[in-house]
């Protein structure tokens, strides 16, 4: 039995021009693949007739599947649904039940009158199996032709999340078997990609063929994933739990987890298994190390809250960084960030505080304090401890670098690695 | 003449199974864009020699252009050079400058010996023209073959984006003329889409052919993009600048700003242009706002720092949100948000201040408070003015949406609309 191939494509002059990053292909991606599908192209084409046919004419080729996102709007350069109707041979009919919720969304919530054009919204090729978008009032759409599955899905976020959970995948696992798809990711720091793939050599060159290692460089760490398929599941997961246990072994000493989780999420852990809490005071990063520690569910169990002391008078006076440090040393020094997670930690009443001061650019440089020259803090009820980095990246990425890094080291000082 | 036609084609597994967003295509082709070359296509492929020269073959038919990321790293899964190698019949060589900049990177910045693993990246195909790498240590490469210019960059972010403004764009200015390629882009808010449609169905009928107009709905506002092409840069501009006024004038009521920016950097040049400053509270969106308003270069001109208040002990301590406002309505309340508003402008001595609290999900809700309500505050001296929020996303949406809806509620108060 072969793996199921999938291929997605979406729809949109928005993703040729640069102006929109996709996201949907990822989230569909890891659904896919959750259930045996391998995804093993990814298309964007405009909003362009024959760039759309000529996409959908090779993906049915090569592929059991094929993921259509965008162009169901209610805009005239929306022009999906018209071309998919044409496509297939269908008509548009008017889809009863999506017409009802079309209304309910424009009488009952955004109280306002329903015009032609969301009405609309409610016409269906007459050949397809609709996909009732309970999230939106673009109805998701199934066609098959030739032992192929075409489902074309609203490109809005939530609404083509909640389709492909709800309909799309499990109308795939009850029409097609698969291969199983496993992954197993760990996330390493402190270690470069080539040491790393010096220290696993013997460990790489002994992996079966069938088992793939892939090497996933960011934010300065480095995660590691075995990817393997097998029509048995407990064959593949025996396989790769095996392997993956003398992968753990091998780099042991820079593991920080042994998922894929983000490095906050792996912290958010550490902190609710003790019932621990954490404050932030951020200069330099604005509230994005605070974004990432509240943005997963559940965060609220950890995360107190924190100072955003962009201005040097914030850290004056609500972190009771001393004019005499701001003179001397200034804002980017170890003294301001271990007063600042001090200071946060004290009156915030957590269990732990982290702080950050650096220079991300693209200005702000001094003779002694180069771009990307970044001082981190963190702090328990014992001690203080802080480290200086200097990040090589632009603006937009040495925040992220920096809060990562941050989060990394709070880490490291609750499992008392420093 | 003709458009100049690219594709662009991601390598690596883990854009197939979702591991990881694609953001270098987006920049690639906002660079193109602007020097008149259209994306026509853009392919992600796994790591995989069949799939990747499969893409090649594809992208040499119908276009001059093909950028190619992603492979080039020093370990065992990254196949491109060694790829595009034997696909344009080449051999490895050493390329002696590449050398001693990976020396230099090695020894003089990180400290380390380097690695057999580390000297291999300064090797490349004798049939490239090699693109010097100053950021990293893959070196970027350009292949021709019938009169069809292939870049291979790396996938790193900031090496892709270096390589591409100083190597690709003028490589391809000086070998290829094409056609002007012209957008303009407004930001509307305060309009569903199919509203807004309306609105402007007589300009868009009157739309010349040759110019598209699309809408691009987010975070509950919507933008309106014009595009068109001609050999004429001046005719081009003439052309889109009038129609562009016209647009602007139909949706003058919700118009937001005429260029293509986010929120954030909207008001950021409002608050600039009048030597204001902003400071933040921010309850469910747990630092984002400050992020959002801190991300940009300059934004130490207006934002001064901000409150995160996750806990509601800190709402009360540092906010002065008084126990009986949180034990009567609550947190989400027009009372605290208008309070904590008021709190952090005086505290922190700004011009104007910014609030929000609201139940993001995917629990925390009560039966008089659903998922996704939420309060948004701003305030200047003069006042302070709130407004209450029903978002039906999920928890990352909410956030975003949150922030960019608070950033609009400050700027309505700054040009005096609310």
């Amino acid at each position: 039995m072969d793996s199921i191939n999938a291929t997605i494509i979406t729809i949109g002059d928005e993703l040729l021009i640069g102006q929109v990053i996709d996201t949907n292909s990822a989230f569909i991606a890891q659904a896919l693949n959750k259930i045996g599908v391998a995804v093993v192209n990814r298309i964007a084409v405009g909003d362009d007739a024959e760039a759309i046919k000529d996409a959908l004419d090779a993906a049915a080729v090569k592929n059991k599947i094929v993921i259509i996102t965008g162009g169901l709007g209610p805009t005239a350069d929306d022009i999906t649904k018209p071309l998919l109707n044409n496509y297939f041979g269908g008509k548009l009919v008017v889809h009863e039940p999506s017409l009802a919720h079309i209304t309910y969304i424009f009488e009952e919530i955004h109280k306002r009158p329903m015009i032609d054009r969301n009405r609309k919204q409610a016409e269906v090729p007459n050949v397809c199996e609709v996909l009732f978008n309970e999230k939106g009032t673009a109805p998701g759409m199934l066609f098959k032709k030739n032992g192929v599955f075409f489902f074309s899905l609203p490109g809005v976020p939530h609404e083509m999340k909640w389709l492909t959970e709800t309909h799309v995948v499990p109308i795939i696992q009850k029409n097609f078997s698969s291969n199983f798809i496993g992954h197993r990711t760990l996330l390493t720091a402190g270690i470069g990609e080539s040491f790393l793939a010096e220290l696993i050599a013997p460990f790489e060159q002994a992996l079966p063929s069938e088992i793939k290692l892939a090497y996933l460089p960011n934010f300065g760490m480095v995660r590691l994933r075995l990817t393997g398929s097998n029509s048995e599941e407990q064959i593949l997961n025996k396989t790769l739990n095996s392997l993956f246990e003398s992968l753990k072994k091998a780099v042991v000493d820079y593991l920080v987890i042994d998922a894929d989780e983000p490095m906050e999420v792996v912290v958010g852990n550490l902190l609710k298994a003790k019932n621990h809490t954490v404050a932030t005071a951020e200069s330099c990063t604005g509230g994005y190390i605070g974004h990432l520690l509240s943005k997963h569910a559940g965060s609220s169990q950890f995360y107190t809250g924190g100072i955003i002391s962009y201005d040097n008078r914030i850290k004056s006076e609500f972190l009771d960084v001393s004019p005499s440090i701001l003179q001397t040393v200034g804002a980017v020094s170890k003294e301001a960030v271990e007063q600042m997670a001090l200071a946060v930690r004290a009156k915030m009443g957590t269990d732990y505080a982290i702080s950050v001061s650096g220079i991300m650019g693209p200005s702000g440089q001094t003779d002694e304090k180069p771009l990307g020259m970044v001082w981190i803090g963190v702090a328990n009820k014992e001690k203080v401890v802080s480290k200086l980095f200097y990040l090589r990246f632009d603006r937009a990425r040495n925040i992220e670098v920096t809060a990562t890094q941050a989060i990394n080291l709070l880490r490291l000082l609750i499992i008392n690695k420093i």
